[in-house]
């Protein structure tokens, strides 16, 4: 077992640390004011993420491939071998959010793949998935689900960030979409990542599932007119519908035992001294199961519609996207958690390009210990320790499958 | 009396009639989308309405000045002369505001100077003030409260926009800050304004009195993590704080009998699956008297503060701007309604660049009826011929000042 700082040989020469190599990309894309990251898919910093990731092949003789929806791949052998391993994660972050979330698990598969037999090492894929956040355009696992064809090329093409750019013109050219011709060749995916939620007091375990959850878009709407001069009760003011509907969120989470959250909002005009015409409010919910998931969201939407009616105002409730739980390969999660001494396995709240894959191949996913549970923050945070035995355990899990 | 579209005649042979001097300012600014407009303090829009101001003046042969903070003045004869009556407003909007707040002031002056024989003309300056709506910098009433000596240059040059740009940058200069060289050479102000409550239900009223009022940010903090993983006993989600607030602010004001608002909301980082780490919302709060004001503001704190702490968040409460009572000067408001046969003196919640002149020399308000009441918004109206009897009222009164 090699702990954090020792640096690493293989066949090549090159020499790896966790610590090195963690440290050449801590930089990129990092906010000075709030310490979190700004690393949204196709911006500078993301780019320069996929130069690093260029480097890093380039060192270790590796060939670099795309896919034609905006996800890398590095081979040390021929790409896309027969029953290709994948290993890997996603660059991008969501707003001022954490280094560890994504980026780890692409560091780690570089630094497995530094352990492995040259024939094993053949057989490896090191992946980084585009837009993992939906951070830009708005859709999750984007680059996992135009891989898989779990969303048409067209429709993606037609997704635009906040600045009106879209996904074709930021990858540079419309999504090839589905790749059965290369999805056919993989014979399984291991994702390793930072775990989320205070659920794990080792420094690692395999993941049993994902829970099913998705994200719903309020718009809130109602009469514009002046804070300062309309009588109370000539308003018909969408905020009051929003802020009562946030509160109704987090309760009927709290009673049904799930996780939902309002937590971003986009008023118009949002002006100080201005009624706002429109509030959109987007829900993020997720439950062990779908039932309890869809009695949330209903709850909640029956709540938002009750209030309208008292304000006067108007709610629509659109789905943007909606994941039915994973359940991670069994047998598969079973295997490794026992080829790694027994490591707990555990569900978690959050998705993942893995539990896209998932659908389609034998998948897996490696956990490392999150000592506070924070995540989506500037103070997310995992030890060096802890890191170096997720590279363990992963190189462990690849020379098994390989 | 001259209604709306009949040409005018006057000394110079320029024609003008409300209608086409409207029609020249109409589509300056307006989005096409919401039908509103976005002519914020030295953007292009209101630098384009600044260039229509010098065509206006040139039109009439008269010289146009300003005053080294941004507020343009025109003049038929010298400017500043002994006894100068001020008559104008703003150009500058809300975020997708009205176009009848401000321009009509500004239209209507330039229209009611055509009226007068040339000895009065020559003793009124017409004037545009600069970022009355605080759209863009954040202090409403800037340009008067610069001029006036209200706000110190120093304090203004360092207000920023929200893409960073500094009020200096924009205007560029550093502002001049008080003029009691101008300021002392004038008799007296009149702006005419839109009415903006449905309070008015003749074509012209007088105002009595603007409302003391203001506007308090409110800072909630808490921690980010993520929406998806954090168990919601864990979260300290200064959303919740924030919607409380926004519920208790419209609560307290309707127990009161007071206007009060939580309009404008941002959110860090604002992603879906990101509890944020700060929620900032302004409160917008006016009441017919000091007293009923400084209890409304300290009953929403009190809650937001008692709210916090059962949230485990923090809220810090900052005053922006906080406008006492301006009681307009009663005995030439009531001149001026028994000059216009009798019309109504009635008060109103929004500040005006003219309540910031009143502390300094007699200032009155021309109100035009607004039929629906909606101000700050796209659907803002007043009909053809309610603004011609406002120009026919300014004129009047004009004449009856100078």
């Amino acid at each position: 077992m090699t702990g954090a700082g020792v640096p690493l040989e293989r066949s090549s020469g090159t020499p790896a640390s966790f610590r090195d190599l963690w440290a050449e990309i801590a930089p990129i894309g990092r906010d000075p004011a709030s310490g979190g990251y700004l690393r949204y898919a196709f911006t500078e910093p993301e780019l320069a993420l996929r130069d690093w990731f260029r480097a890093q092949a380039a060192r270790r003789d590796m060939t670099v491939t795309d896919d034609g929806n905006g996800n890398l791949f590095a081979w040390s052998g021929d790409p896309w071998p027969p029953d290709t391993v994948l290993t890997g994660s996603h660059f991008d972050s969501v707003p001022h959010g954490g280094g560890y979330d994504g980026p780890l698990g692409i560091v780690s598969a570089f630094l497995a793949v530094d352990r492995l037999p040259r024939d094993a090492a053949a057989k490896v894929g090191v992946v980084a998935f585009a837009e993992e956040e939906g951070g830009r355009f708005g859709v999750p696992c984007l680059g996992s689900r135009l891989f898989t064809g779990v969303i048409a090329p067209d429709r993606a093409a037609e997704l635009r960030d906040a600045a009106g750019v879209g996904f074709a013109e930021a990858l540079g050219a419309r999504p090839a979409g589905a790749r059965p011709d290369l999805l056919g060749r993989v014979a399984a995916v291991v994702e390793l990542h930072i775990e989320q939620g205070r659920n794990l007091d080792v420094p690692v375990g395999v993941a049993s599932a994902i829970w099913p959850h998705g994200r719903w878009r309020f718009d809130f709407t109602g009469d514009a007119d002046h804070a300062g001069t309309t009588r109370m009760a000539d308003r018909r003011d969408p905020m009051l519908t929003f802020a009562y509907t946030v509160l109704a969120t987090n309760k009927e989470a709290r009673l049904s035992g799930a996780h939902a959250t309002m937590a971003r909002v986009t008023v118009h005009p949002n002006a100080t001294n201005a009624i706002p015409s429109l509030v959109r409010g987007w829900l993020d919910a997720r439950a062990a199961d779908a039932a309890t998931l869809d009695a949330l969201v209903e709850a909640v939407t029956k709540r938002a519609v009750d209030r309208a009616g008292r304000d006067g105002t108007g709610v629509r409730v659109e789905p943007e996207s909606v994941s039915p739980e994973v359940a991670f390969d069994a047998r598969l999660a079973e295997r490794l958690a026992g080829a790694l001494g027994g490591v707990p396995i555990l569900p978690t709240g959050a998705g993942h390009d893995a539990g896209v894959l998932s659908g389609h191949v034998p998948t897996a996913m490696l956990f490392v210990r999150n000592p506070t549970g924070v995540s989506h923050s500037p103070a997310e945070h995992a030890t060096d320790a802890d890191c170096a035995a997720g590279v363990d355990a992963l190189a462990f899990v690849l020379g098994t499958l390989t």
